[in-house]
């Protein structure tokens, strides 16, 4: 081997870092050291701070080192729009869209199989959740996948009878595809989802 | 803005990777946060003592924290070998080549244009280097650029007359590749650097 152990380690360490292979870990490695000390040094602090100080909101569960992370906390935003999601990248996927309601954090969805049932995902603080705040809407926005499906149906049923309006987000096809390009459930849902033109 | 400070300050840091952009950055600093913390705070130890312990080797000058880096202190490799190249990262693509003879890293190639002379990037070292060993052959690895090239013949002329033999690592055609996808230069290359079959 022709690092030296402590440069060995860096590189190693760096490949828990998601998408970082062998390769990428020397060249940011050997980047960092030759080029930008003070960028490394300040990843580490970084690093730390978030690791021992980031828990959860209290009230959307998504990660947060404040008992309210800053949606929560933001008094301008929508009481009345509960918005469910999988977890804290999908938070920022649908906020990227302009939504000014609020967010609800799962911890990823239903998955028998794995011993993941409804406590263990976050369905009870869900609930509890809705019953404290004022909402009139719901959207399931899980990701689009079986399991996703199912969390969706599952948290449509412990809400029912409440007087809310539930929704999920719409199948269909992504903009700037080409039909061809789209499988056939995708497209089905498409269809069968049509709406008039010109509204 | 939908994070929170301490993960939006991990997220600015993970950038100084290369390679990192916003996206990578986050989805990253997620993954650490929801799914390994104890490798988070791993990589932060690691980046602080590599930052701060990582010097220079006295012989080679690569990237290491010890006086000797492990390749100038294996005492079992080819003392009469000496492959010159431009940093640490192409010190590891040449070892692992079942290279084994000794290596002098440069800090990068000359660049007039960038104020790097040949004291910037430590060329005097190399004379040292080659005056204190017992070199037969000098072999000159700086990349095949135009800036590598000059590099290379610089060097040349500052050590003929020492009766070392200097050689320059072969341009040709990539193995795997097609002839038809090789630029015209490397072609020429391979063409002039022609080799009898089945020696």
């Amino acid at each position: 081997m022709s690092f030296s152990p402590l440069i060995r380690q860096l590189i190693d360490s760096l490949r828990i870092l998601p998408g970082v292979g062998q390769k990428t870990a020397q060249r940011m490695a050997l980047q960092m050291l030759e080029r930008d000390r003070s960028g490394g040094l300040q990843l580490a602090r970084a690093l730390t701070a978030a690791m021992e100080g980031v828990g959860h909101c209290q009230r959307c569960r998504t990660l947060s080192e404040d008992a309210l992370c800053p949606l929560c906390a933001d008094p301008r935003r929508d009481d009345s729009l509960l918005c469910v999601v999988e977890g804290p990248l999908e938070v920022f996927a649908v906020e990227q869209t302009g939504f000014r309601g609020r967010f609800f954090v799962l911890k990823g969805h239903l998955s028998p199989l794995d011993g993941l049932g409804p406590e263990a995902i976050g369905i009870p603080e869900l609930l509890a959740r809705v019953e404290a705040g004022s909402f009139s809407e719901i959207i399931l926005a899980t990701n689009p996948t079986v399991e996703g499906e199912a969390t969706a149906h599952y948290i449509a049923q412990m809400l029912a009878g409440k007087g809310l309006s539930m929704t999920r987000i719409a199948h269909g096809v992504p903009l700037g595809g080409e039909l061809e390009m789209v499988d056939g459930g995708t497209l089905a849902h498409a269809l069968a989802g049509r709406r008039p033109m010109g509204a």
